[in-house]
């Protein structure tokens, strides 16, 4: 028996369906259309991001990393948006059957992944491709009637806060894809720890609720800090100083060895971290409400009149960023 | 200037943003995620069927039909469950950024598709790919609350019915591919004919309102017309007689110079009609409704309690057929 995956029906019935299990609308996978009963008085939110392989992750990651980021990158869009995730819809395209161990370990990956952000698989299709390993998931949730965040919102005064920590992922995707990179620079602890940022993102779900009280307007940050905070600024603009952003441990250790690396703190992709603003009045409340929620975020700056986005050193000069951020529609 | 789309933002300022206007919660396309204010009362419904280049269309075939069937074949899944559409998300994956031209027809068969279908845009993503032009829709539709059809429901004794005509696709798939296949048995105009419905399935939401009522079990067919009969049957068998099946003038021709071509109608995929079946009791009404809605159905036969699935002609010889339907997980 080959230890490949030789029909849909299999591929479905034994590794998907499980992850639709104590969903009523997900039909067990045996329809061709899920259902959603929306609960009075909120609104379903939609977003959607898909994930290639050679784009977006190594074809040879760890099955089990690649679902947990198919799903956790979309998870984010809706923590962003002050929505709660309830289901989401999975297209698979393979360039190959897959193999059962590998199956077993995506599914695994994706069932961790719906347990910790509390939605359920309702429904998608697979096909075979001659292109590479394609997730499109679409992540469905609920917010209030009329509370979703928006990216556009953010006003002259307000305070721009970012949660977690800035450059891991970037750094980690470098250690990923060149081990010894940074050489002595970085402990064996502080690698494995980076790269799991790249490979697990960490949907940023526990300030949901604090963004749809107090957000003036919030994103993910998915395609490098500075170009997300262009777009969350809008015609306004903002300064920075370095050392006003969350960086972890390791990321500092390497940047006090090699201060180039500040690109992948401000350009590098993959933070899956939120930014957002607050009105100066909103700023004690929201922070004590974060607080109480146990999630860490840090204030970089307050919006003014003026469209410039500058980031300055502690001497006060300039950091020039030659990257701008990821545009994956330019990048192949 | 190059006549090619640079970036991302052009794409979608351009080309996508205008098929969402007039949707609130599309936001113009300028957010991650995007909202629906649910109907009280409706439940919402989602489909997703992702069409590939060489797979699903043919890569030259025209913007503007590649478009529409993309859109067309996810809302053919939800006029079968019943529900009407109210917004679809797109993801894109360009082996090349377009060309403009390209994208201008594109996104006209994508608005007239919408048009006719009555839904709208309300976000996706775009990527490179180092594989085919992948188009992934999700469209979401509304039903009233506990109404969507199911796949799974039909019984012994109930009436299996179909709507438009069968094989025609298929016929149309073999024309695209090889236009002299046929050579003098069809007329130009029958070829084009085929051809369109092959590459413009229209979907059959006239029917919806009478499945919502009337249907015990329904699914659009789309991997060929006995491997989806079986899959609404169930435990439950039908005896057909092929002249029972509705076939289009043009298909007739074809079949009545080259009996072989029965594969076409009986496992081609592609059809895009609606089959269901109502009870015998319901049968009269459901006619009359669907008649007074200017639908064409037609009854093929009645479930029975055994499981096979036969298909005789009209002297009573038992058809069979080679091809057991599309299986896109096998077909590459």
């Amino acid at each position: 028996m080959s230890d490949r995956i030789s029909n849909e029906t299999e591929l479905i019935q034994t590794y998907l369906a499980p992850l639709a299990r104590g969903c009523a609308g997900a039909l067990d996978l045996s329809d061709d259309a899920a259902y959603i009963s929306p609960i009075p008085g909120m609104d379903i939110v939609i977003s959607t991001d898909p994930i290639l392989a050679g784009v977006h992750f190594f074809a040879d990651d760890n099955a089990n990393d690649i679902a947990w980021k198919a799903l956790a990158v979309n998870v984010s869009d809706l923590a962003a948006k002050g929505a709660m995730p309830v289901a989401y819809t999975m297209t698979l395209a393979f360039p190959d059957a897959p193999e059962r161990a590998w199956m077993e370990r995506f599914a695994s990956g994706l069932a961790a992944a719906q347990q910790a952000f509390g939605c359920h698989l309702i429904g998608g299709d697979t096909d075979r491709t001659s292109g590479p390993l394609a997730i499109g998931i679409t992540a469905i949730g609920q917010v209030p009637t009329g509370k979703m965040v928006r990216r556009r919102g953010a006003r002259a005064g307000d305070h721009v806060f970012v949660t977690g920590t800035l450059g891991d992922a970037a750094l980690g995707l470098k250690l990923r894809s060149s081990g010894s990179i940074f050489g002595a620079k970085v402990t064996d602890e502080a690698k494995s720890w980076l790269i799991d940022r790249y490979l697990r993102p960490q949907p940023r779900l526990q300030i949901s609720a604090v963004l749809q009280r107090y957000a003036t307007a919030a994103m993910d940050i998915s395609d490098g800090f500075l170009k997300d905070l262009r777009r969350l600024c809008g015609p306004q603009g903002i300064a920075l100083t370095f050392s006003d952003l969350p960086l972890s441990t390791s990321a500092r250790q390497i940047i006090m060895a090699d201060i180039e690396q500040r690109a992948c703190v401000l350009a590098g992709g993959d933070d899956y971290e939120i930014l957002f603003s607050v009105m100066a009045a909103d700023k004690a409340a929201m922070m004590a409400a974060a607080s109480l929620l146990g999630v860490c975020i840090k204030e970089v700056g307050v919006l003014r009149n003026e469209s410039e986005i500058l980031v300055r050193d502690d001497e006060g000069n300039v950091i020039e960023v030659s990257q701008s951020g990821y545009d994956h529609f330019n990048s192949l």
